[in-house]
């Protein structure tokens, strides 16, 4: 399989989308190495991240999969590119939270750091000039980001399966997983696939003992150290998931 | 059944709660002249309003009743006092909108007035502290506002049934419903029961030609001749309702 990088059809906050010349059905990702919070309002740069995601992604999307997980990957190409399935974004965010953090613990005045007594899945509707609100199922179907109740559900199911075997994947090498934001799209056969990425960008993640934050939260509160604790995490990863 | 006015056990925004001597299944509800909005922030007194709002509220209540709604109202014992059924209130706002306006409306930057395909039920955590947020059904089961989904689902299914009773109610009276938020509770018996008032100040209700607003909106955006439109709502009420 041949990549020529095509026009660029997308520039998110994080990434950039290629076509790829002769494969309508492929795209090509590009991790860029800025970095924002607060729906853009904090920006940075930090070298070397755009490598560290696209790595970390890698692996987890490759563990995924192997574990019945459809994702939208194929295979990465450099360090910061990844080939993979074209899929139409279904405009929700889906959080998975296992321990309360962030927006949601703030919302109802819960500690960070609660447990909570089983995963809680949230919608977010994707709309950068609205500041990503939270929906409930109902305002979901209302501003039509799916048809169909049973779609919600299918989602939710998905997300708290992927959750699983991502709390699983974490354990394994000493950090706890707070919470994470996934995507999903829809493949050109209709089906439903994790797309986007998996990354310390997208996940909460805490030093299993000492509970030291490894994830974006060091950006957003300016705790330094960002680009040490992404390769914490990716080299945490390759230790032990890259000899599986 | 006699009502002697025994110790006030709450004091909310908009009316008083006393118990009843010799009758602790019941409470007596006194509908205060208050007039509050955006979490209180905004105050004023209304001479009158305490006599509208018990009267609206013994027209609707009595009109619900007679088409099978469980209502925690058993009589109104002056034109600001009603004798109700004691219940343990579910800590949710439920509301149901019509057509969109207010928060709803602000939040997805969708015009105000636009009719939605069904009616849209949302549920509000009642904390004064957090500002009553809106919440998921999953939200509401974390938080335990009630314990199980299908609670959620009943409060939703009954919320819907009154909200059709009501849209016959009020487009008999050239009133267009368009949105509304009621609140439940639980009696001693474990039934659940329609509480607290139905009002001006709890609807949306708009002329239904004209459109000129005829609700707490008047208050929250200073539009003038409050007392007015709530007079004007209980007179068509009384003109049609009160003779059947």
């Amino acid at each position: 399989m041949s990549q020529i990088k095509g026009d660029m059809l997308y520039e998110g906050k994080a990434k950039r989308i290629f076509s790829i010349i002769d494969h309508p059905e492929h795209v090509l990702l590009e991790f860029k190495n800025s970095l924002t919070a607060f729906n853009a309002l904090k920006k940075d740069e930090m070298s070397g991240k755009g490598r560290l995601n696209c790595l970390i992604t890698t692996h987890i999307f490759n563990y995924l999969q192997a574990n019945q997980i459809k994702t939208h990957w194929i295979k990465t190409v450099s360090e910061t590119e990844m080939v993979c399935e074209k899929a139409n974004i279904i405009p929700l965010e889906v959080v998975v939270r296992n321990t309360l953090a962030g927006s949601t613990a703030k919302k109802f005045a819960i500690d960070e750091g609660t447990e909570l007594e089983k995963p809680l899945v949230e919608f977010f509707y994707k709309n950068d000039d609205l500041e990503d609100p939270f929906v409930s199922d109902d305002q979901a179907l209302m501003i039509k980001a799916v048809e169909k109740q049973s779609q919600l559900d299918q989602l939710k199911q998905e997300a708290l399966k992927i959750n699983q075997l991502l709390l699983v994947f974490f354990k394994e090498i000493g950090i706890k997983l707070v919470d994470f934001k996934v995507e999903f799209g829809v493949n050109l056969a209709g089906e439903v696939l994790l797309v986007d990425e998996i990354t310390p960008d997208s996940c909460r993640l805490w030093d299993d003992k000492t509970h030291e934050k490894l994830d974006k939260d060091r950006f957003r509160r300016d705790l330094g150290k960002v680009t040490e604790s992404y390769e914490l995490v990716l080299n945490k990863i390759e230790k032990v998931w890259g000899q599986k």
